[in-house]
């Protein structure tokens, strides 16, 4: 594996899910893979579950980590060609890229969207120029457009917790005070729908009118905006805000309550209840569904760990 | 042990010294016993030296370490259960520690008072709550009222340094231009107290009135106004600022001197002097003591690493 | 070797750089020497490249590496003797600096000029005390007036690279939006006229009126304003902002064009182009340049990993 940055980058679902929980089950068999090699972990943005899973997880394969915090004031990166460079960005993403390409074996990045210009955003121009020009694999610690360790974070987490073949799987909008990106809702949504193909899910998506994820990203996906017919029958409910497509970045006013809580997990098949984290307690999800026992939030962040390690063996493989 | 926050969690003060006494004579002795262990330290305010000699003793002891600095601009957390988080908190403690548990087999905490709401601070919700939830042993990296791995530091340096068999330890109060927190005061009051029941020093505490300490950390110690008499024949002089307890985080103005100078170290038996650092140089402590012989505070600041150490191979030895 | 701060520290040029070259063919070979030893790297001010290939270079040596990030903010440094710190610094640089050597086997130490003070910058007053006061061997990250790794590093790339036994090297100005440290080319230029010394190169400065260096770094250098005549011929060109040294830290208008580009490129001997990074794009050095065969600066900062191995082995092994 050269990328991993959407569930195109991974040909085997059922394959990989396989893989991470066998690594769950002996998280040091590899530890000799990653002898002499390093890590390095870019943030263009804050992170704490990506990184402490992702450092975890090349420690575990024995690899050594260099974390780099670069945030947009301190160390701005221009992205741009042709551009003189007399302003405010203090360095080219083509030398940044490059010279940490010269220091570490594998590298990751964290860049979120602005928001402002979905075009902008939704090339994945700065993931894309830093992939070109850093010359060393790259995994994605979420992007613009997506997170897909955490999506396959999510499908370990299911394949875990499934009680029937086929679990319906249902992604519930919920409120929240910011504008949040749909990079996790988009990865999410794209990795289910293949898993679906593959026959592994029935997938759902229940959302307010107005927050239609771009539909690259659903193809497949059964999606409703009536929150109690998506539920009826769920197997898990993966909890999640995101900001609006179609309107880039804005959020509306809804009605209808669409927090999650008890009264709405009698609707399901006694799901289980996912978020990626951090959630915002009694505004996306209750506290008794959170410190209750349908709540897999904790099992799910834990499992960052194996979904990153299964990414880094394969690059380290592939070296 | 399971928990190091205070006094309490340390059986024998005599045994636990003598053991990380041998570990400063034997750094490695003890390499492979984290190996594979995972050491999570999390600060939620600035820290030097216990940032350093902590992982210093976490890799003598063959871990690995994760830093996360928190602060609370980036990463405020929610601690009062039954909030709706529409407000600027991002993540509830329930999670946070939850999740850091998951990739950490220790973790260490720091957490300083706000010095506003007493009660609230020397509940240490905040604390208790990331000790609860983390599901982890858990090692204090200062709390808003105790700093224990200061104190036992301070043991062993006295240990080290003792002419006679019981010295006398006097903590003695000394201005700032900050209203700091009563920790270390108190953490310092606890053990030595602890200390002086169990014969190994004689203890007196003086300061200005106003500035007297929680009598939950005092018991057992002398206590005066009149720095002169507390001085008279210390073998040990422990200086400190901190604020007022009784008219919470206030800072008097003080009329007498109370800067510890060369004049005052005439007073007592030729003492040594100790101070946690950082130190503010001839307000708190004379510059001549602190480049003279008398001075112990580069010394303690190094012991910081055996302090630490014989608290995380104690917590292996029990995971 | 104690302290790496200027050439004067490296007493034999040709050996050290073609040590750095075997470690480069051979990274791990000493993976050993640096077991159980920690480097502590004490940034005061920000930095990308430096703190990567450092960690990178101690990491094949198998050392630990402990990072301080001390922003001026943060961790306000005194180091004057004789003041009483009731102000805004919270810690003289005697405590901090022996308190670190308490933890770690060898520090190093960035520390930018406040380009306000030449006579306060160019004694190096806060490096010297580091050093005096921390006890344990000093390797300088770049200082108010040099840049050493980046120098060796400089010298190692040119010696990779010639084709001509003793190529003419060029140090040669050029514009930038901010007023910069001389550091970079104080240190080049002192590098390169020991270098020329022994035969190694043969050495210019080409550079707009009133930006003389401090004559202590650039004995024995050729120096010219008419940047064509110092190109002329040129077989490395090594580009670089800087402010005054005379009208210190100011930035004078400069009428005539003095970025680097593809034509003044034709009036070299096909030089190949170097830059310390971070480069401003097509205002110091053209794309076409950087994008093209000439451009030497990813090579170059690559070699920063072996400038940084060669000089910890050196060290390691004298301790």
């Amino acid at each position: 594996m050269k990328k991993f940055f959407s569930v195109a980058d991974v040909a085997d679902l059922h394959g990989v899910v396989q893989e991470a929980l066998s690594l769950k089950s002996s998280p040091h068999a590899f530890e000799h893979l990653g002898k002499n090699k390093t890590l390095g972990l870019v943030f263009l943005n804050p992170s704490l579950r990506t990184r402490l899973s992702t450092q975890k997880a090349a420690m575990n394969l024995g690899m050594n980590v260099m974390v780099m915090n670069m945030d947009k004031d301190g160390w701005a990166l221009e992205t741009q060609d042709g551009v003189v460079m007399d302003g405010t960005t203090v360095e080219h993403i083509r030398e940044a890229a490059a010279v940490m390409g010269e220091y570490c074996d594998i590298l990751g990045l964290r860049s979120f969207p602005g928001l402002k210009d979905r075009e902008a955003d939704y090339t994945e121009d700065l993931f894309n120029k830093f992939i070109s020009y850093c010359g060393v694999p790259v995994v994605s610690l979420e992007s613009a457009t997506r997170h897909p360790l955490q999506s396959l974070t999510d499908l370990i987490t299911i394949t875990e917790h499934k009680a029937v073949e086929k679990p319906k799987v249902v992604l519930a909008w919920a409120p929240h005070v910011k504008a949040l990106p749909q990079a996790v809702p988009n990865s999410f949504s794209e990795w289910m729908c293949k898993a679906q193909e593959q026959g592994l899910v029935e997938f759902t998506i229940a959302h307010p009118m107005g927050y239609e994820l771009c539909e690259d990203f659903t193809k497949g996906a059964k999606i409703t905006n009536d929150l109690e017919e998506g539920l009826s029958g769920a197997d898990f409910v993966y909890v999640k805000n995101w900001s609006s497509y179609v309107d880039y970045g804005q959020v509306y006013p809804v009605a209808q309550s669409w927090m999650m809580d008890n009264r709405k997990l009698q609707m399901t098949n006694n799901a289980k209840v996912m978020h990626c984290l951090p959630v915002r307690r009694d505004l996306e999800l209750s506290s008794e569904i959170l410190d209750g026992p349908n709540s897999l939030v904790i099992k799910e962040a834990g499992n960052r760990v194996w979904a990153a390690q299964v990414v880094l063996k394969r690059m380290l493989e592939n070296l």
